[in-house]
């Protein structure tokens, strides 16, 4: 259960070297973050609110082939891992048109995520703050296993 | 009354035309302006704590010659208009070195702020909420106004 | 003849005013500038093509009502000015759903550009360089001066 | 042998939560990172001279408490791996006045860089291209292991 959010290169997100600069891609996966919250029936404004907010714990990015001005390109989203307490959302970046079960990524990331109090920035249990959000979360990984088991057995 | 702030190209401000995106200008003024008002005596951090932001009304650039990776930059300052409401800000930024009476500066610009209420962003008067500040942006333009006349008379 | 962007308030875009930063409208002034392009049929990936770029020579920008994470907004883009060396492109931002003609732009800007050799950044004449985008850019003009005498006349 | 880079935070760099936007940081990494290499003799526009990059080839960051406007900041940066293709550097950010002795780091991050050619982006191999650069390198790690078991020691 993936989550295909598309987004065209701005020149602003260039650099010097004539590509999307590394950062920059930090902000598109945000981007599909929010798409994936929306598309499960927690917009992310809703989420704040409701007096939260969801702050990056950590995250991982592999950079391959370069994104340059001009391109399109499609972030692949989803869940891959979920606790009452933090949330690992994985993002892996196609151009437009290309086939993600036959190309490698351009870039592919990882990020941990946990919903805090907006006024305190304490951390909270989903368990009692969004017990619905997090059914959500188990069901796209449940999702996944189901789909990668189906194919291991193809 | 000028005020000089140095500032070094970041990577990250460049564009794939190998030079600094124009929008990112924009940040080197506000760190212009957070200097000026350091130096006069009103951190702005202290104008928020205060309870009141100063947003940006209208914005003016003129880009001449580009800066680049690996230039060093001096943006001079000074306040060029007040009234209790709103004051201008102009900025001339220089490359390290260059001397501003006899060089053209690289990017010329000029914005209009108010301060507002940070929860209601209403507008208020400095006459009333900040008239220290006020008397200080009015020596800076009767100073800059005196230097001018003296320049002219020789 | 206006052109219409849509645009989605990016989380990165806000400060920490939780508005979109005032530097931030700019990206999208260039989207804009480049979907123009586009619909107009000289897309700016081939002016690249051809050994050229576009900056920005100037840039004026009014703020009023600010934007916020979670906006749509749409960005009116038309071209105002041209002459063989230099192109004026006008542009006014709106939430999604307002009434152009009856409501006040949330912010209104305007940007002037000349073509450069990619290279020498030499500016160059439409006239020789781009004469059936000079042609197109004054067909614009003049579709938006009758326009306007005929909301005169009624 | 660890390089300190101070760094005060800018307000375009805060986002609606009242913090620095977690990218944000990528680009004081690489600041840290320029820093280092002018110090240990091999600026990065110089590397850029000689027709060669080095684009990033994987991040990880950690985020703990949030950096805010006004504060400034100390980047501690190292190399941390090296061999003739790829290098590792480390970061640990601190606000300015912290022990880092004795304080837990804001955030941490390492990230893999590679050198290329400017034009081709093929990866090149130090030890032909920039021998004394991996020598500068390995001098870092090795006296960062010797610092270890000193520590280890007392």
């Amino acid at each position: 259960m993936e989550f295909k959010t598309s987004i065209e290169v701005r020149y602003s997100e260039t650099d010097a070297m004539g590509i999307v600069y590394h950062a920059n891609y930090l902000p598109w996966f945000e981007i599909a973050r929010a798409h994936l919250l929306k598309e499960i029936g927690f917009p992310y404004t809703e989420i704040e609110e409701q007096g939260y907010v969801a702050p990056v714990l950590s995250f991982n990015v592999e950079y391959g082939l370069p994104c340059r001005y001009g391109d399109k390109v499609v972030v692949y989203t989803t869940v891959s891992k979920t606790s009452p307490v933090r949330t690992q959302y994985s993002y892996r970046v196609f151009l437009e048109g290309e086939d993600p079960s036959t190309t490698k990524p351009r870039v592919v990331g990882s990020s941990m995520h946990c919903i805090v109090d907006a006024k305190t920035f304490k951390p909270t249990s989903m368990k009692k703050t969004m017990p619905e959000l997090l059914e959500a979360y188990k069901r796209i990984i449940a999702d996944n296993e189901k789909s990668q088991e189906q194919s291991l057995h193809n």
